[in-house]
């Protein structure tokens, strides 16, 4: 990634708004960290980081064009909440137009939103990252803070509460997906695996 | 059910502890006014509320082997979280051992924890029922028996909410249809449907 840092940095400025580019600064910087800490590749975490948002501030429009285009079709849930559809079309922008093939940060990208039963380490360290960069003033994200010292997952864990009590409290429709990861974790926990 | 009610009564009377029994008596309560109230058939919703928590009080050894004797084997997540087999249980247990056969009847047993996607006003009378009968006194009770003066649907939504903010503050496991069965209420609303 460094050789094409700038260049890439450059294309996903270009697409949203300033809050939302620091934003996305909070993550990279976040994301950085948070690997070193939990042994995760950091320029891997960086990417992932830096390409999440870029198709958040996307017109409907462009979301469901960007994920036809990929022969990929909006569930009806999704087509209801169409801020869903932001990870996975970043994802495919990514590829297609940025020329990047690492699955692994792909798919870290396309589920930043919900987290998914089975996520990777480097989709954990995102999903943090997303709920606790500095920019994040909410209750829950200095909690998330405090876990992320020691571990990633039961940080993760209050990320996925925290985007479920947000959803509740504005009366959103909640993926299946997020609870699913939730449970993922709570059952890990209690067989005693930890990441 | 008139002929039955006293010996049904017994029935579950005898499996259940004393404030189990003083809750499902207000739920019998409770169904019978909401049933009244939405023209729900006032029979049915009185006998699904008084066999939905039959099984409550049971060990999980008889509520695995109730559910085997139907040929059913709990998921991953219900043998992680065994509450969830109570409903299930006390539907199988109800048509083998009381002869219910009143299908619509039984579901609402059955789906009375989690609620789900296309669920019946009989089903959804039991699920508010059960957060708002006069022994409830969290707060969120008062709010759901204000909803349900006017729509049982509403009603019924702040009946999951409520279970969703008990699931997440306990750190319990989630049953994806219990978001699943509160989305499909909020495209209802949002399409402009109406129970």
């Amino acid at each position: 990634m460094p050789a094409e840092r700038g260049h890439l940095e450059e294309r996903v400025r270009a697409m949203v708004t300033p809050p939302r580019w620091r934003h996305i600064q909070g993550v990279v910087t976040t994301a950085r960290e948070l690997a070193r800490r939990f042994g995760v590749d950091q320029q891997r975490a960086e990417l992932a980081a830096l390409l999440h948002d870029a198709a958040r501030d996307w017109p409907v429009s462009r979301l469901t064009a960007t994920l036809a285009d990929a022969g990929e079709r909006p569930s009806p849930l999704e087509q209801a909440s169409p801020e869903l559809l932001h990870g996975p079309a970043a994802a495919h922008w990514a590829r297609a137009q940025l020329g990047v093939d690492d699955d692994a940060v792909l798919d870290a990208v396309r589920y930043h939103t919900t987290g998914r039963p089975g996520m990777s380490p480097l989709e954990m360290v995102l999903v943090v990252a997303d709920y606790s960069e500095p920019g994040r003033e909410f209750a829950a994200a200095a909690a998330i803070r405090d876990a992320a010292v020691q571990s990633l997952e039961t940080a993760c864990l209050l990320s996925l509460d925290a985007r479920l009590r947000y959803l509740l409290d504005g009366g959103h429709l909640i993926h299946p997906r997020t609870v699913e990861a939730r449970n993922w974790l709570l059952m890990r926990r209690a067989s005693g695996c930890r990441a």
